[in-house]
């Protein structure tokens, strides 16, 4: 869990098709929630898969580490957060996902670059997008 | 189940995470499975992913019926098969899939049309490609 | 697009990872869709997840027809409505999924049967439950 | 990329619903292929999911850590390969995802426990099912 305060929340359910043998959530539906949340957040500071398309801007997952804590079973809800962090040309995402009654399920870092027109940038889109949410 | 001889067959095995809280895989993923023995029958006579956008044709699902019959759970293997038959623009498979033992699990027709350069086809393409084995 | 009217409606949005190389969401994750109003409305009824365990009681999709009329794609939003007939043991959920412009996206049909404790049933705890929404 | 020798290899092809909207793989579903090569790795070593359920063993995982290097696209294959470490109750997964051709992936370590009768175990059954495996 972080010290940072979160910048993002968005809240989701857990669809049924989402759960496995076990009566759980399967482990890789929880990359879907975070990167749900990830656009979700792009899109509520107007960085829409239209502008990025435009701009030639395609965000590249680098790296994923993901702790399971608590499980989510079928039907529940959750809400998922994130802060954002920038080391030169990488976007650190923190996110945790958490029941609505502040049982924390997963904490992740998520890393991405950008590529612009096919090429590694250094970020610099992202840093003024996100401006705002960067300390 | 067809009276008409398959003319194309594909084993697969049902991955864990394709089995839902019910412990028996999800309805959804079915169309998976058939949807990806559709495209392997199509490397097999040819048709590349490739080779479909160099000829800029896009097949295109219209309608899939589909019963489900029995169920596959957890670990299970299945063998998928299928016949094809063309009306006119449309190309039906008709698909099958049942345990290496021979229990039925889902019957299905999938209507395909085929989309050359953005605009509707009369399916000349496909039906050249498939040519041996239509009746 | 039925003339019957709609009984509930439920509102979703294309999650990126449903969209499929040709920029549109794949044909199955329509069947998601589906499942996921028609567990929607389960709910909305009082029929939860938990409540079902109880009674022993496990819904079965016997058969699904769907047809695709215009595709979703990237971002885009979705109402999912659907109305409610019983034939006998079969509950057949007749179900639209439309823009918010009320562009037609796919139509279907979808065969429900319950399962109590383990046994094929004649329908009536779900006839019982949705005895407001049925003529 | 693993100093260790692999101890099992296991070959999968890219389905083409698990392409995104880029032409690439989600990065989700190397997830699930980490996950389905350990699942055919414990039957390997005679550990199926019935066997499990009759020991009341459940396997969970704790954390996931996954390096995107290079991406998988429509219709290509790969070759997911794994060695094995154990810390204690933990047991480390050192895996990696190549193509036929050697080029490098993923890389991943997933981090998984052992639960037996719903309490945790130190381990002790998958030791002994694994031990011809681990150093």
């Amino acid at each position: 869990m972080s010290q940072h305060p979160y910048i993002f929340e968005f809240p989701m359910k857990v669809r049924d098709y989402e759960v496995d043998g076990q009566g759980i959530v399967n482990n890789a539906n929880y990359l879907h929630y975070l990167e749900h949340t990830r656009h979700e957040f792009c899109e509520h500071v107007g960085l829409t898969w239209r502008r990025m398309n435009e701009m030639g801007l395609m965000p590249v997952v680098r790296k994923v580490e993901i702790e399971y804590i608590n499980s989510l079973h079928m039907g529940e809800s959750m809400v998922s957060k994130l802060w954002l962090e920038r080391k030169g040309p990488r976007f650190i995402f923190h996110q945790d996902i958490f029941t609505p009654e502040g049982l924390h399920i997963v904490t992740a870092t998520v890393t991405v670059v950008s590529v612009v027109n096919g090429r590694a940038s250094r970020g610099e889109i992202l840093a003024e997008t996100f401006r705002d949410y960067l300390d």
